[in-house]
């Protein structure tokens, strides 16, 4: 469901780029720094004159030019390249998650840098072919970090990435973490005294140790810093960006685009939802592999 | 969150695998063949026998070995192979979304098999390296067959790939599509007389033209045939998959390490709770895409 989505996306985005005098249908919170993420209902919001919906018959009617100028929404920014960064141990969904998201943007160049050029292999064994390492890319509009475990401590202290990222955050219009990507973050220094969020484990205990204040949100921003919870959050806060930067018809494009409208087959993902037994299980198991690494690091 | 949880999936599995007279918990319907999808409350039932939540401090006094019995149950079926379709044009998200669930499986193998061997490009233009093509694969215990668009359509007249597809659903435990990969499936002919769901572009259209009953839902299965709707949808699927194969508190893990508890910056994903004119704007640029190739089917 590509090609044709992106006719329509880049005349939507040819169109936003030019400076309008339309005023914003109202839905999206464009002066606020810090977005709300409680759900309204938008059914049938580009209505008519008197406010009533278009039949198809009166949309069969409209030239081409009309239908895009009713959905044109003035973008909030500009952006050119959007980088997600991949490292071995990367957990698959928190990049592809993100990048299925965002590659609705348009025009936009959309790259995967890895840590190094070449193969790049995810926690759950996904070979990727990236173009471009670290060495190669000096600015993003839009800089992606992923999470993962083992290798995303890891990544805290690997301080080639880290000048790496703060020298694209200088520059940058969003930086943008998915679950434990947020360690990066933190490592990097850049959530200093900033709200974020990332994925429920330890979620407080590592923030507060980078200095940031943690939210119990499935994604956050403080100002241009962007922060999901854990894994599957990452989809939620793309469609956000994209609803912020783009507004709310060029997000619900590429949400019915993605028939994004989860229903899970039960209540979970949260230990706030999740039975107890199961969540401390799971804490346990975490605690098994992260131990050994944090007591190697308080004998260094 | 990967290697950790592994050992504790690992274990559960072995225990999993072993035949057990340990009474089902009662929240996974098991003898029903047709999945209900709706969503259950399921916060704490692990409980003592007087019907009240553990603490901490009891769950810290219990062994290994106590907390492992507590949460096992019986699995419906032992899955030993887990293959994913890559083809070129294929939704990243389609594939993604679902290897990062069923990846929890364990010990199963989990694969990715290309039309062709080599590098497979989705439409997200993401470079997957893959070791195996499908003249490499003979058996599979779980077949996943993603989606896409125009490719996804070239895909249902690729009569070798078709062949392969009904070779390995002869022997498969399941057989199931994400999004427009029930195109696939339906053109392989194995969808006749069953119920099925896809991305809901002309999604009634193409299901009754392969001969299956088009229900609009999130996802559904008719015995061994499971499809989802549209891309994100594979992700509720596969975790529905768990939650039927392995149980309630197996899929809880995989839904915690996950943080699977989607919440979607606004209402939409489909056209039932999209604005009318998103909508028409979204079916007229698929349209766009879509009808050269039927117009040159026509004419052939």
């Amino acid at each position: 469901m590509k090609n044709s989505i992106y006719v329509l996306l880049m005349v939507l985005c040819m169109l936003s780029c030019k400076p309008s005098n339309q005023k914003d249908n109202g839905l999206t919170s464009k002066n606020e720094t810090t977005i709300d993420t409680t759900t309204i209902s938008i059914k049938d919001y580009n209505v008519k004159p008197d406010g009533t919906p278009y039949s198809n018959s009166e949309l069969n009617h409209m030239s081409h030019n009309e239908l895009m100028m009713m959905v044109y929404e003035p973008p909030r920014d500009t952006i050119q390249t959007i980088g997600i960064l991949l490292y071995d141990g990367y957990f698959t969904l928190d990049a592809m998650g993100p990048l299925s998201v965002l590659n609705h943007m348009s025009p936009t160049k959309k790259i995967m840098i890895g840590r190094k050029k070449g193969i790049i292999t995810s926690s759950s064994k996904v070979k990727t072919q990236v173009d471009y390492s670290i060495n190669d890319i000096e600015q993003l509009d839009i800089l992606v970090i992923p999470g993962g475990f083992i290798e995303t401590y890891q990544a805290t202290k690997d301080e080639e990435l880290l000048n790496w990222i703060r020298k694209i955050d200088k520059n940058s219009k969003y930086t943008v973490s998915v679950c434990t990507g947020a360690w990066i973050l933190g490592a990097a220094g850049l959530l200093k005294g900033k709200e974020a969020t990332t994925h429920w484990y330890k979620a407080e205990e590592k923030l507060t140790q980078y200095g940031a204040e943690y939210v119990n949100k499935r994604y956050t921003n403080d100002g241009k810093y962007w922060t999901s919870a854990g894994v599957s959050a990452g989809i939620d806060m793309s469609l956000g960006l994209i609803d912020h930067i783009l507004g709310r018809n060029y997000a619900s494009f590429t949400a019915l685009n993605l028939e994004y409208n989860p229903k899970p087959p039960f209540e979970g993902g949260h230990p706030d939802n999740t039975d107890r037994v199961v969540t401390y299980m799971m804490e346990k198991m975490y605690d098994i592999g992260l131990e050994p690494l944090l007591k190697e690091d308080k004998n260094k």
